[in-house]
């Protein structure tokens, strides 16, 4: 990538690895025997897949999981919440969750499943208390995702693990991590849950890949139909050279996390303090607690929308939001967590990436701050 | 592709083209912005996807129609089938159908849905005849291949639709064609089929991506839940390289389907001569009217599968039926069609590809000569 701009919008999706291009190019290239038939070469397709699933499952301390690899993260939390939940049972989702999780939740809803939506805390995390109090031998399932895309919240999974499994072993937890990865530390079986959701393309691997991690055991019935390929879960030729794609940048992110963790906070800090510096007001929607990567904050009275595209005019690319929706963001994350329409409206999303630099971190806030400056003078 | 051996199994799938893979590479540079971001660089990506599209639309005759890109054949199979049933309508798939549609159809099936399977002719096409007396008002969907994954044998689509919508104008028609582009004529309009599938990395695109391409109008349900991409059809981020990737492999594939035909028919007479003159007894599954680039044929008493390591053991690949399936076919096919055990058990795949040569092919009967005679001596 070259960098005309600077990007500040990895939470949306990030530039792919080199690494992992380089891996995809040589699949491409050695690998693209169709790996369910019989020779040597596509057997040798399917060790490689198979070595990549296993690495990558260890990586994330995912003894006893099992690897369902899928078109995204949206396929994934799709196939575990229709095929995980079971009739007549109750499903449960925070109140923050990415549309995949959120639209999905609510078209079973329309087709009678009974939904309930765990609300946010003020810092953006799921209100634990209020899921101690209402889950039951009723749930079938509950979705919490493991890192808010909107403000880097991290959920407390050993917590919510806990919590559920106390007063129903049965119930299904779920946790889409398409935003942990490489960005906090994951550990699945010290966690517990029982299906967890990753995307390739938030972690520099290629879009169009995904994975639902999911611990052996656990029923879920496939949402497509075929050639019976992963197990029979999902059918399909396998995304050969997406997957080990995948699996390459998961091992730098993964490796990377904590450097990543530390760079980002540093990122963060020169962020925040050139905004102080400048004396502009603004309301922080990332909590202390929350990936440094990723900083939502509120100009109230302004429009985050203009200020994107002021910032653009200086090649600085920033998010509103979530960008995973082709649809206006409905904020349902700020306003669950009890910011006012103002606040929501001025709301603008920098999320860091490794190919940042601190100087195009204080730059962009520089530039931020005269934007806001600017608003706030004309009005 | 190094050619360290004589891969003849190009309807499993084929090594993608270098202009795709450059075009993959290209796209994973310079446009790598998520296409649902608000800044102008996401406006591209999006631009990007839609002239792709048009394009892909154009060269398939699709005017009047929209494209939905999926991970591939199985999803775009499963899409239309899900997603354009109605209830308490009838389901007709033809007998030689990919398990991505056999497999849905029994899903439904288990649901309650009635499926009729339209059953082949002994050339391997679908009996239009029993489709005439058996088509009605009730037949909500009927879902028949443009080319079979197993024989080549090439269905009229433009006959099918005029017996399905003589009697049932409101009946949706789909055709998978996943193995015509690039091997066979494909012109949608003038066809009138409702729904089309496709697949790239058959026809030298990325494994991963495929399509629906649908017509406006048809009502057709999404099957994944998300972020509203796509129209709602098809949520989660665009897997921008892979789709231009699969266009640009169209593209070629398309404009060299004259070429390549005549080029396979070449083949397919070289094979079969080669065969002829080493006197080796063999029954053809693939009729005169199959795509020439599928070749399948039969020696009764004999073992497909021992053929294949045979041949495997002179580097010389190919297929025994579908490979797009993780389990043993059950030759549902040729079963179909009326051959016996004998010729199902010793049914083999030849599928060509723009890799082969004259020479490759020459050589690979030859020894597939030499291996059926062992193994008649032997017996």
């Amino acid at each position: 990538m070259k960098n005309k701009f600077v990007y500040l919008d990895n939470a949306a999706t990030t530039p792919i690895l080199a690494e992992a291009a380089a891996a995809i190019t040589r699949a491409d290239e050695e690998l693209f025997f169709n790996p369910s038939a019989a020779y040597g070469q596509a057997l040798e397709v399917k060790k490689r897949l198979d070595d990549a699933s296993k690495k990558l499952l260890e990586s994330l301390g995912a003894k006893g999981y099992g690897i369902v690899f899928s078109s995204g993260a949206t396929e994934a939390n799709n196939l575990i919440i229709q095929g995980g939940m079971k009739k007549n049972k109750q499903l449960i989702i925070s109140a923050g969750e990415h549309p995949s999780v959120y639209e999905c939740a609510k078209t079973l809803k329309n087709n009678g499943t009974e939904v309930l939506y765990a609300p946010l805390n003020k810092d953006g995390t799921t209100d634990l208390n209020w899921l101690r109090a209402n889950v039951t031998s009723k749930t079938g399932l509950v979705s919490i995702m493991h890192v808010s895309n909107e403000t880097g919240a991290i959920n407390n999974l050993t917590e919510i693990v806990k919590i559920v499994k106390k007063v129903n072993s049965a119930c299904i937890i779920h946790s889409d991590g398409a935003q942990a990865i490489g960005k906090t530390d994951v550990n699945l079986a010290a966690s517990g849950v029982d299906a967890y959701t990753t995307s390739a393309h938030k972690f520099g691997g290629p879009k169009g890949v995904g994975a639902l991690i999911v611990k052996n055991g656990i029923g879920v019935k496939p949402i497509v139909f075929g050639g019976g390929q992963q197990r029979g879960l999902r059918s399909g030729t396998e995304n050969t050279a997406g997957i080990l794609g995948m699996c390459k940048a998961a091992e730098i992110a993964i490796k990377g996390c904590l450097n990543n963790r530390l760079l980002y906070t540093e990122f963060k800090k020169i962020f925040l303090e050139t905004l102080d510096k400048n004396r502009v007001e603004y309301k922080l929607n990332s909590c202390l607690n929350c990936v440094p990567g990723i900083v939502s904050l509120s100009f109230t009275g302004l429009k985050g929308e203009v200020l994107l595209h002021m910032l653009e005019e200086h090649d600085i690319l920033i998010g509103t939001g979530s960008a995973c929706s082709s649809k206006a963001p409905d904020n349902r994350t700020l306003k669950g967590m009890g910011r006012s329409n103002g606040e929501i409206n001025g709301a603008i999303r920098i999320s860091f990436g490794v190919c940042n630099t601190s100087a195009e971190v204080r730059q962009a806030a520089a530039i931020l701050a005269d934007a806001v400056k600017k608003l706030e003078d004309s009005k």
